[in-house]
């Protein structure tokens, strides 16, 4: 079926060195290594590689060596492995499956990988309403070929393959032989359809512990599947890609380690670019106030520790926000309750760094008198300067989300380093007015 | 079995909007709301609902209604849901399990609850090795009440429980009648022990593509087993607690909404606290340089905007390598190529906003003479300062997961936030070195 190691071939890498070395060997070692490693070893291991990979391998093999691992793929992942096949080879490689697979992948290709039917699996354990359990039974254990996934739940469909309902497998095992199906099933059964997200279908699965559901077309039909395995994957992808948008850069497409080097400079930069661009608008507002830090320089002493503790203040919210956000645990209408919430806690962190910030100008100044006979004004400046900018940066933080996904966008590109940026700038406007309206007279 | 709406109540809640609305609930409308919902929804709301909300549920019914939802869940959830509730209620709850199911629960509340053996169930399709197929499928068929959760395995136990080899259940379905279970039996099975923590079961589920692994005793015994579905849940659980790190706090142990407030103030204002006074010593090294700013106050225009950039690139960079760890992508021996490839990426990121930052600089100064007469030595500092602060931003980003790792640390404690501020003062100290060196003898 597929090719082995030659015979003459003493050294075998076993499975688990081959796991580990993977990520750092060559394409070429990596074929070598593969058809080094015993049968069966080889198999589990090409099943759990990720489709990207999987692509990678089957297009190194000679083309006559192909066929035997393109048909141990079910029709969801060979599919999935084509799509990240070069194009060139797509139609060889579809030609090698079996006539039924063939048709069943071509159909699945047909979908956006991030919908539901990107995700299904169309082949199913489906029987008739008016079987009796006994024949159900026996009708399954014929038609195993028909179900390459899970026996959890069997599906009960009409003639047009209508969805009638569904019984949980284990029911149709354990009921009385002669009873009918239609006796048994359940009809209020939760479904999705075709070009639903796979965020929602995620969610969907969580809400209601399940851990299969059927996807249905636009007229009712049944065509397939989404098992929870399936679901582990989207969700730590989608926990990946907010991760690096929290992280304040475009999401990658692949792992970090076969990330090409450019293409990750260029979603780093980007970003990068835009926060930079940003940024500059506080060398504008410092500009602005120029004057006064030459009055007073003592003030530039303390620029970095009130931004920055606006932008970490701010990017705890936005972060809280758009993580309970990606749960469903916070919907659009919630904005007022969660602004409410952040104002108490924006007050009591703000309060807190402001009085820490006090003490320390007062003590540092009884040992080392740095700061002029007016440390107490400069105090009391950036105390209330702590408070409010930490208090506009929870503010900002946790609203921001809401005014993204308001606007479509994503609420995660509310990252940090940018919450951070829209601080800086309002940070020093709220200094520095603070520092005129406290000092003017004395220092300024 | 339980407690159902009064016949002469008109208005039934539907389950939708009792999930929608939920959240908002007091504890009362809870109850109010869940009684009113008709007895099959209900029944599928609760066991949707998360242990902590089953907990509170159950013990705000009153004790006589509280049987039959105990009874409804099976042995690891009903576990999960005495550990979370009140103390003093424990032992009357667990009274209303039967028998049977209350040993195993009371076994299984011996687990720490992100560990395997907090995970399993202790249910499992179990057979003989020497039983013929059709003895096993009729077996199985009057068992059904050993295995509530999945039928997708079933496993071959010796007398002493000791697991010998599995069978996929569809395999026993489709084999010959006839054929022995130890003849269609794999014995190379993939298992845990009880006490593996429950981010290295996931990622065994995600290396080998497994939909259920069996978990072993000290003794060889198999005592249950844990199930893909569960799987799911910690991966958001563990994302989650990755997010809210990376965005500079101590991990929620609530959803953001639920939370009580003064915990979670305590959780961010704990490391705002160790943030801000990282971040005093800006102040202090400001203070150590006031000579330099009194004499070129021009100098402190760009403050902000390069220790920002320091920190923003530094986010960018331990937010990619933390998630890779998390996804095991990049171990503790991949630091020297991860450092390699930081280092490129850096050099590159800090030249294009050095370059953009000279050309601001110089373009200003076209249009508004606002820096002097050594406007190209500023430009020049600036520029410098840009590449050399993003790339010990990016550095310091990169590595601080593998130390944090090396010490035994959680790396994703190297959260932006933190990565940022480290950088601040780094970068202000390679400022004020670099304006040292290129402006002494005009400005300085």
């Amino acid at each position: 079926m597929s090719p082995r190691a030659p015979e003459n071939f003493e050294e075998h890498l076993s499975i688990e060195e081959l796991r580990e070395t993977w990520s750092l060997l060559s394409e070429e070692d990596r074929v070598l290594g593969f058809k080094m490693a015993p049968y069966e070893d080889a198999e589990d291991f090409f099943l759990s590689l990720p489709a990207r990979e999987q692509a990678e391998l089957v297009a190194s093999l000679p083309p006559g060596e192909r066929r035997g691992w393109m048909r141990l793929l079910p029709p969801d992942d060979a599919a999935d492995l084509l799509q990240e096949s070069p194009p060139r080879i797509r139609e060889d490689l579809l030609g090698l499956l079996d006539d039924a697979t063939r048709k069943e992948v071509i159909a699945l290709m047909a979908y956006a990988e991030d919908q539901a039917g990107g995700l299904m699996d169309p082949r199913f354990a489906r029987v008739r309403p008016d079987m009796s359990v006994d024949e159900a039974i026996s009708y399954l254990r014929r038609q195993v070929r028909e179900y390459v996934g899970t026996l959890r739940y069997v599906y009960v469909l009409d003639e047009q393959q209508r969805l009638l309902g569904v019984v949980p497998f284990r029911e149709v095992f354990s009921a009385p032989s002669a009873t009918r199906v239609r006796d048994v099933m359940r009809t209020d059964v939760i479904s999705v359809t075709e070009n639903m997200d796979q965020e929602a279908v995620s969610r969907l699965f969580q809400q209601h512990s399940l851990n299969a559901i059927p996807v249905i077309d636009a007229e009712g039909r049944m065509k397939g599947i989404v098992t929870v395995d399936d679901i582990v994957d989207v969700v730590q992808e989608e926990a990946t890609e907010d991760i690096q948008k929290i992280g304040g850069m475009q999401a990658l497409d692949q792992p970090y380690m076969s990330s090409p080097i450019l293409e990750m400079i260029r979603k780093r930069g980007g970003w990068l670019l835009v926060l930079f661009l940003g940024e500059m608008l506080t060398a504008t507002a410092m500009a602005y106030f120029e004057e006064e830090i030459a009055r007073a320089v003592v003030l530039t002493l303390f620029i970095p520790l009130i931004i920055s503790s606006g932008g970490n203040s701010g990017s705890q919210a936005s972060t809280l926000v758009i993580r309970a956000m990606a749960l469903g645990e916070v919907g659009l209408r919630d904005w007022l309750r969660v602004m409410r919430r952040e104002l108490v806690a924006g007050f009591a962190l703000g309060s807190m760094l402001g009085a820490i910030g006090f003490l320390r100008i007062i003590l540092w100044q009884a040992v080392t008198p740095l700061y002029g006979p007016h440390y107490m004004r400069i105090a009391f400046t950036v105390a209330a300067s702590l408070l409010g900018v930490v208090m506009f940066g929870t503010l900002a933080g946790s609203l921001l989300p809401f005014a993204l996904r308001r606007l479509k966008l994503d609420p995660a590109s509310a990252s940090a380093p940018f919450v951070a940026t829209l601080v800086d700038v309002t940070g020093l406007v709220i200094y520095f007015s603070v520092a005129i309206a406290l000092l003017s007279g004395t220092l300024l």
